[in-house]
């Protein structure tokens, strides 16, 4: 390596003192690389392959024989084919634990929702509605079988599907908070939860399986890239405003107000208007003393966990501490006489079909379908985030196309059985990698433990207090609001921060939709504004080196007199193709004007570095030969040549360029491998001229 | 010069013998610049100041006094002011000409519609439907005071005041095609001319009104920016269909098909059963004779202009030569009594008030406003097409921004005076120059002689044939297909094509809206593809220099051992920044596989070349933070280090690196200024370490 290094420096040295010594004699320049026109068809492919390929899924299967095709092709589509087969009791110790860890976590909801049974249809409704509302980052199965005989059990079937057909190790899969209110909100703009409780649930499944439909397709069609359009900022920002929307919609229960006496509008506005409205006749003091020191409890184990991260497990079985002791403590004082709502008798039954309550037909087919799509990109992004995240700290791939075909299978099913849509959480999952999880048995477990308590041990429950369930909702959500994140983002970028804040305050402030919508609209605007106002820097030579840099960055970078050369920073597409030659012709202007002033020779060559233009389409050739002629013309009115010369176009760019023509236009000899050779080139010749 | 440049060369000599010499010992390494932290305030106004103020339009206020700023403000406002000083005689002899010149080229149309006046109402609306419908690039009065007391007449007012306030000195103004035909469209999907013959005229002036509006507030927000999100490709396939649709419906007259027995759909397939539907009772062979004749005198000319381009002026008159031979031919042969429809009595008012007709509230202005943005911004998408065009032939500037305020201040006067959308016509404007047009006061001219001849002349008219008109549209249209233009766009990038060919078959096949909804769709798309799936490259060396470049451009480049140089060709955002780090990791993986196959030493160093990366942001940083990660796991089954090394980051993407902590997790001398710089730490210690 020393030697062939060596080499490489003679060679250097050796062209750039034959430079030195045989001037003006042309230097050693390298000839710009014009490649062989590729076939289109060859083009065509590469780009669909990067674009849906880029994982390139099929490289396992290359040079192998025919049956370990078929075996690696089902192994692609249960992952558990794969790592089942490596499976032992060691691992198992760790999925068990990390199983009970999380269904602790998560029987306290299935316990409180479960409550909902036993209540008139109208305000088992309206509470069902409040279920779907304001669950919290937990599974829970849910039944109003009184009423209607119908039941929501996503806690069993989604993760028990995902177990077999995902590909992330330490995903926990349920139902989450920010999801929930978005299909809660989306689904009560069209159904009325008290009045038409048969359709609103109806809608709900229907939702559920065009969120699978979508997640599933996306998946298929592999254009998963599609959910990256949501930026890292807005998802910030709509994920804290939901989490305080959901945590403003616990202080019903947190403060005792029965639920017709509270807003169904989700802005801080009008639920504090209901709060305060209410603080007179309906708060209860009795329930806010249990919930607010079980909530003090809540957060001061979460501030431990925080601390020690090997106590982690405090957090995680605080909340099943709490229902314990605050249904212990109801049922000792009878406080359920003094106003404090408890969960009462609860008759579960579990996973009953629901595949005919679906609409396949109808206008409301069409509703649950936009409803669907949009749940189930949402819902796509945050699982796939939670996967990549555990994945890359375990260093293990997580193919994300097969992660949504997953996904989406998991969500059609849970359709059909009385599940809505379920993706992972994030709380869960952590909680899932801290106990030592080591595949996605510990999914598995996790639902037939929570299982067992909800079909076996709720008798016990029944006098656990409803506020409680608020108090832990409050707990859990309050770790969304990710402030450290937001400030991150304050720090790195600016517009970023305007698209998280215009994220959180539309949910806030108005709703979960208007939150999503301006979030979606400034993540595609800041990629839009990118695109249409590309960077531009004036270059010099950086002393002792033949490297060009920006001026702005390299203030010791010098000019090159009567050469001015320009970086343009970005593709160039039509969306751009105006502004950068105008602003090319400002440089240009610009520097005249100040050359001007100090009595210096005029630029001679306007040399455009063109390594960060990675590609140029019609409308771009058109910009450069406009650029062209602009300089032509000011040549008449000064009577002296511009040249336009470029440096190191990239294969693509070249490659238009020459099919345009335009190498003919300025002349061949105006393209230069670096900004170098081409200043050397340009600056002998102006030696000449002046 | 010389000796400065001598100065240089000895120092790149020297800095490079140093290195030659003095090896192992590290050579001459220029630090990365890291700029000072520039201040929030001045970050956030130079981006507004790029976004909107790209063409620094207060430079020319600088450093003048108050009175001096008054005078530069209104001649901002009004350039007639400005040029209007430095006008001569000699100057409007050139105006003179070119007006008189376009003036001929619109009296046609002129005749033509003003026909419209002496119909019943019905047939009279259909008629009008139709004017809006197939008028041409050419503008026209028309009234039908008989029937409804109101005519329209864009050719007067419009043209007029954009003299005052116009930038271009060579647009000329009027109703184009493709913006009749969508108008004609989008209205009558709302109102049938037939039926609601005034709701109909009061929606075109509420759309124009709004389209006024909307090109006003474009320019004064300095939102001019957006039109260039219609690519160059979409519009021509826009703008060849729109020309096959006009010119189809113009096979109506061309036939002399009467109205009633005409298909109202526009697209291809409706129209062709209609025409030989009709072919049995409804063609007149005499007007076939008539239109057929004289459009091939048309082509002729049009061809023999093309030719010569000094015979210009012969396509210009000839519309006009036409209609007054084919008068006096009817004229004569009293052909009007062989079915050969006749233009007939003209009766014309000038341009009466509107104001009152444009809807101010209800639904009707809502679905005006929709329209009117429409049309608006393919007006504008026109307008400044051509101004940039013209401006970039003589090499002036057209400022965007205030076109965009003339042109919306011309619609919403037009709005209130009868007219409808008026904007600058490719074909007028380029006959307007060819005639040697010196300002906008040849505008004027035009709009003066073709008033005074609809006054005083029309009727000489009265027994011009329908069918002249028609052949005289499809003569203008067929300009309006640029197969040349299609062929270019071809050849240099398919997925442009993608997008002309769609917007073409859009509207050819289906609709305007629909043509015009793929073009939009398939313009953003490619923005949006090219920035998910950025391209990346493998580097080598270039023998004989210290270039690195793309191994696939330059096959002669070499691989340096041990080190993997990854170039990113794109500002690494949210929606690729996982794709990005994995698309690195491919290169990592495949070119460790091709060295493990050749029993060569494994990479050790992974420089990162980010000299194309313009940007990046927090999901971008975490990327990277993923990549470092990923490295480090490696690492671990590897027992050995592979690190991650940055080359060449911009000054923005430095400032991010450093705001976020990047340079501290990787080491800030993994950050160097050029890919050879890194490669030559790099190299030497793989030398120690092998």
């Amino acid at each position: 390596m020393s030697d062939q290094e060596d080499k490489d420096l003679d060679m250097e040295t050796k062209s750039l003192t034959s430079v030195d010594t045989q001037r003006p004699n042309v230097p050693y320049i390298h000839k710009i690389g014009v490649p062989p026109k590729q076939k289109i068809f060859k083009e065509f492919k590469s780009t669909v392959k990067e674009t849906f390929f880029s994982d390139d899924p099929l490289r396992p299967f290359k040079d192998q024989p025919k049956s370990r095709k078929v075996v690696l092709g089902l192994e692609a589509i249960f992952p558990i084919l794969e790592w089942g087969r490596s499976y032992n009791i060691k691992k198992f110790r760790g999925d068990l634990i990390a199983g009970l860890t999380i269904a602790s976590l998560c029987i306290p909801q299935d316990i409180g929702y479960s409550k909902l049974a036993n209540l008139s249809p109208q305000y088992g409704l309206c509470k069902h509605f409040f279920f779907i509302f304001s669950t919290d980052i937990h599974h829970f199965p849910i039944s109003i079988s009184d009423s209607f005989d119908f039941c929501i059990d996503s806690s069993f079937v989604p993760p028990l599907i995902y177990a077999f057909m995902g590909s992330s190790r330490d995903i926990a899969i349920g139902p989450v908070a920010v999801v929930s209110l978005l299909i809660g909100t989306l689904v009560r703009n069209e159904f009325d939860p008290d009045k038409d409780p048969g359709e609103y649930l109806r809608l709900v499944f229907t939702a559920t399986f065009f969120a699978g439909i979508t997640q599933a397709t996306l998946g298929v069609f592999r254009l998963g890239f599609l959910i990256d359009f949501l930026s890292h900022a807005a998802v910030v920002g709509f994920m804290g405003g939901a989490a305080i929307t959901i945590a403003l919609q616990q202080l019903k229960g947190f403060l005792g107000i029965p639920g017709k006496h509270f807003t169904k509008d989700t802005d801080i506005i009008s639920v504090m208007k209901s709060v305060f409205g209410a603080a007179h006749h309906w708060w209860n003091w009795q329930t806010i003393v249990i919930a607010s020191s079980f909530l003090t409890f809540l957060l001061v184990t979460k501030y431990i966990g925080k601390k020690n991260k090997k106590l982690f497990w405090v957090p995680a079985i605080a909340p099943l501490i709490s229902v314990i002791l605050s249904t212990f403590f109801v049922y000792i004082t009878h406080a359920n006489k003094d106003g404090v709502a408890i969960v009462g008798h609860i008759d579960h039954r579990i996973n009953p079909p629901s595949l005919d309550k679906i609409y396949f037909s109808g206008e409301n087919l069409q509703k649950g379908f936009k409803i669907g799509i949009v749940a189930g990109m949402i819902a796509l992004t945050e699982a796939v985030a939670i996967g990549r995240t555990f994945a890359s700290m375990k260093d293990y791939q997580v193919d994300g196309n097969k992660e949504m075909v997953a996904l989406g299978t998991m969500n059609i099913v849970g359709s059909m059985t009385s599940c809505y849509v379920a993706t992972g959480s994030f709380s869960r999952s952590a909680v899932n990698y801290m106990a030592g999880c080591q595949t996605a048995v510990s999914n598995i477990v996790m639902s037939i433990v929570v299982l067992l308590t909800v079909k076996f041990l709720t008798p016990l429950f029944e006098y656990t207090p409803n506020a409680i369930l608020s108090s832990i909702i409050i707990s859990a959500v309050i770790g969304l609001i990710d402030y450290d994140a937001a400030i991150l983002i304050w720090k790195i970028d600016k517009l970023d921060f305007v698209a998280c804040m215009g994220a959180f305050l539309g949910v806030v402030f108005k709703s979960v939709e208007i939150g999503l919508l301006i979030a979606v609209v400034i993540s595609f605007a800041k990629i839009l504004l990118q695109v249409t106002r590309p960077r531009t820097a004036m270059l010099g030579k950086i002393p002792m080196t033949s490297v060009y840099r920006n001026i702005g960055q390299y203030p010791e970078a010098t000019k090159v007199p009567g050469v001015l050369i320009v970086r343009v920073d970005s593709a160039i597409y039509f969306s751009n193709s105006n502004y950068t030659k105008e602003r090319i012709l400002r440089w240009l202007t610009e520097e005249e004007d100040d050359l001007k002033a100090k009595y210096e020779p005029r630029i001679q060559f306007l040399i455009v570095e063109m390594s960060p233009v990675t590609d140029i389409d019609t409308s771009g050739i058109h910009a450069f030969e406009q650029l062209y002629r602009s300089l032509q013309k000011r040549d008449v009115e000064a009577k002296q040549h511009t040249f336009l010369v470029l440096a190191n176009p990239g294969q693509v760019v070249l490659d238009k360029l020459y099919a345009s023509g335009f190498p003919e236009l300025v002349g061949e000899n105006k393209i230069f491998l670096t900004v170098a050779d081409a200043v050397h080139t340009c600056s002998s010749k102006t030696t000449y001229d002046v």
